[in-house]
């Protein structure tokens, strides 16, 4: 490509990122420089996006500048962490320019309201693709992970669910929402907004927590395996639009909002004795929380249907 | 493709990594969790390489795994930082199990020579390309930068320069070594060494550093730049082997050893007050150190060539 890394990150980066005092060294020079709070641990997430294959050829370079940070920092999230410092690694197949102004614009935007500043990476000429790491601290010992649930903590899940999976079916013709739902639900899948305010409110109740790029079924079992525990939810709790319940029977069925990915909302889990102080955080925040289920000893997912019949999801 | 992420990384790389105390949560959650040492500051740095752009199409997996991590590794040792931890995205056109058991093995075997703890990454689905994030600690205050070479410093590089280089010339034809010579550089050029080691030896006498993915003539003049000082190089005392002097007729002349890029040397200035404890410190070093020029405060960067006159280079 025409244009140098240092060329290429300074004119359409450098100018738009915010200046932490923690970083000691940023781009520029061989390797960022970072550094950490007294008493604090440093949380590191990692996230590439293909062409062709988490995006379609052409996608709106201001929606990957936004959805690629926005997953990175949604990972770092399920941790309770502090998101602080980001770096990208861009591969493309020419530097051109009105693709790259329009990247770096969303990406910096986002970086600005979370405070994160972009401290290095790498621009290479390639197919198109995209990796960001984004890293941040968390005081010492209290990092959310997966594997702290424990039976009887409340199963919770942050905003709601199954707005960007039926995007996705938009998407593809598999239902056909009218104009203006099908643009809000796209803003959802384009735009996720990662839950960093909600973790930190919660990271002293909660004894574990993980987001759903996959939707609830597989992130929360992950996160029992992680736990050696299993659970039972109840699926007239999950928290949905109106809108969303509508079309839920063209989108398969009540189950399609348990499997649906791409809302990049956390589930926690929180011991019973904490749920009056959780329940008093919740209302504290913008997106909500709800309650969907409970933590037990007998290992597996189930739900209970809206019949009040009991289903084995793994 | 057919392997979770879990479960290809599970397989070809959890096995192979070592653990280190500091990484209180590694592979497989979210997020890494690492602690860093009171009184030190983090480094980090992001290497990408793409087929068909930084290495050959079937190019082998063995190689590829070292020079990846050697290369990231190689920036982080540019400023004296001891490393620990890589994260690793791999996007992969299929899940080939014979590449990803070489790829792996020759890539834990450089982290766990290193004491290097693989943490996490990514793997997707798409054209091969490898991103790697090298990250480290240095004392507080003890990172070396390129922005701080003073005029008057001696500049020194590590080891001996020009074989990656001709290694290059000959894998296009542009040169003809007889096959064990040809064999030697290109080991030279497929498993770069990162001087960790010397780097960290040099680093409370040297005032700035980078190492030399691009040749000397832009890693100095880089480090130049940041430290808005000038330099004059001495041909006649760059390190080459013997073999490398004999074939540089062929490579095009006395001055292909200053833009023979690959060797992955470091080039450090010092100060002319720690010359004897330099020099004293180099003697421990397997790989040498050697003198090359000066410091100077005209910009620009100038070479004396053979016959004794005055080249400018930059």
């Amino acid at each position: 490509m025409g244009l140098s890394e240092f060329e290429l990150i300074e004119r359409y980066f450098s100018s738009g990122t915010i200046r932490r005092e923690d970083v000691l060294v940023g781009i520029g020079d061989d390797a960022a420089l970072l550094q950490v709070l007294p008493d604090h641990d440093v949380v590191s997430a990692m996230k590439t996006l293909v062409e062709g294959v988490h995006f379609e050829r052409g996608a709106k370079p201001q929606a990957l500048g936004h959805r690629v940070l926005a997953i990175a920092l949604s990972r770092l999230a399920a941790t309770g962490a502090t998101p602080a410092w980001v770096t990208l690694s861009l591969a493309l197949p020419e530097a051109d320019a009105a693709w790259l102004a329009r990247f770096s614009a969303a990406f910096t935007a986002l970086a600005q309201r979370y405070q994160v500043q972009l401290v290095g990476g790498d621009t290479v000429c390639g197919p198109l693709s995209i990796t960001v790491v984004a890293s941040g601290f968390v005081p010492r010992g209290q990092a959310l992970q997966r594997g702290g649930a424990r039976a009887g903590d409340l199963i919770y899940v942050t905003g709601t669910l199954g707005e960007a999976g039926l995007a996705l079916l938009a998407e593809r013709g598999a239902v056909h929402l009218p104009q203006k739902l099908r643009a809000k639900f796209r803003a959802r899948l384009d735009q996720p907004q990662p839950r960093v305010a909600e973790a930190q409110a919660l990271r002293h109740l909660a004894t574990a927590a993980t987001d759903l790029p996959n939707g609830l079924e597989q992130g929360l079992g992950e996160l029992l395996d992680a736990s050696a525990v299993g659970a039972t939810l109840y699926l007239r709790e999950l928290p949905l639009l109106p809108e969303t319940t509508a079309w839920l029977p063209a989108a398969g069925g009540p189950k399609f909002a348990l499997h649906a990915g791409g809302d990049y909302e956390l589930c926690l889990t929180i011991p019973a004795k904490h749920q009056a102080a959780a329940e008093a955080a919740f209302s504290t925040l913008d997106c909500g929380c709800t309650w969907i289920g409970m933590v037990e000893t007998t290992p597996g997912l189930r739900c209970v249907l809206e019949d009040g019949s009991l289903n084995t999801l793994r």
